[in-house]
């Protein structure tokens, strides 16, 4: 991606994604503006004007074609690059992600997990390793991996940050409800679960 | 909360939270709006902004005082009302989400999960039980519960959303990756965790 799209746009291109994707699977080959726009619950023109950032030339006098749009919008956000990641915490949460296998569709390549608990080292879940997580500067050099997703308990998330540092990795993807000090070359996205949970249930 | 406050604000008093959790965990009494600005890289005017909205009185002339800033914030995102979900989909996720705990301490009382998998159902997880999809309705009145977490796989998304419409859900919080159709007096909001990592790589 050569311009900057705003984090805004960026959420509501992998929702168009996500409804493409369905189109697909239903075997239905053109969608309107309006149609995505209604699943939304937003206005045609903003779905329009999102679409014009790309580099989309499948539109019939019907509306777009749902595979080439989806094409645009996984050539625009970058999923076909190989974004190679470790999991930092073989808990519940880091079990689970390990697990789901929709992130390899949007680029995201979870190599193995690290833990320090002798009784999950060694294990395996859906075929990625959980390796001592002494290993992880050492693998993380040789693989060329420089994202972590976070998901050790609060109260380890901090030092372990600064052991990710140590080792180069530049993007962690902060699962823990903890916010950890990194230098400024280190980008933190915290996914703050709550923050949305609240955001949503503010009216109850 | 009378007044309306921004997505973005409740964020970042969410994260100011996590700091302060920090704070007294270290028994550290007071803090200023530079330490917390440094930690979360941004300026010091817009924590203090922030703070301005919250019912703070616990300011001394060296900072906020840690434990009466976070009652403070607990306060104005209403921490302290039991709002009783359900999670529909007892697979990897859900069945993490059932585990973590942190939820309560924001209010998010998770009560039982549901599945239609007769090999799931009957069990237990974090002392929650798991039902039978089919008593949903039932319970949801008795129980006087109206979030569901929808952690079912994506191609039994809207047929589950629609089952929840159904059973008087109003609120739907959903991991799945899918758009959901709902009536207009139905809240759904889309966990949308690959946006926001591709948001987070925009640069790799």
């Amino acid at each position: 991606m050569d311009k900057k799209i705003s984090g805004k746009v960026i959420n509501r291109l992998t929702l168009y994604h996500c409804i493409l994707t369905d189109y697909l699977a239903q075997n239905i080959d053109v969608i309107s503006s309006k149609q995505l726009a209604v699943l939304l619950k937003i206005d045609d023109s903003q779905v329009r004007k999102d679409i014009s950032i790309l580099n989309n030339s499948g539109k019939s006098n019907v509306g777009y074609i749902v595979r080439e749009l989806k094409t645009s919008i996984e050539q625009t956000l970058g999923f076909e690059k190989n974004k190679k990641a470790f999991i930092v915490g073989a808990g519940n949460l880091g079990l689970a992600l390990a697990k789901y296998d929709n992130f390899q569709n949007y680029g995201l390549n979870i190599l193995m997990l690290f833990d320090n608990d002798k009784k999950k080292i060694g294990g395996m879940v859906n075929n990625k390793m959980i390796l001592d997580i002494a290993k992880l500067p050492n693998l993380a050099r040789k693989m060329g991996a420089d994202i972590a997703i976070l998901t050790v308990p609060r109260q380890f998330a901090q030092i372990t940050a600064d052991y990710l540092v140590q080792a180069n990795i530049k993007y962690i993807w902060n699962f823990t409800p903890t916010v950890l000090s990194v230098p400024e070359d280190v980008q933190v996205w915290n996914e703050n679960l709550m923050a949305n949970f609240l955001q949503f249930t503010y009216n109850i």
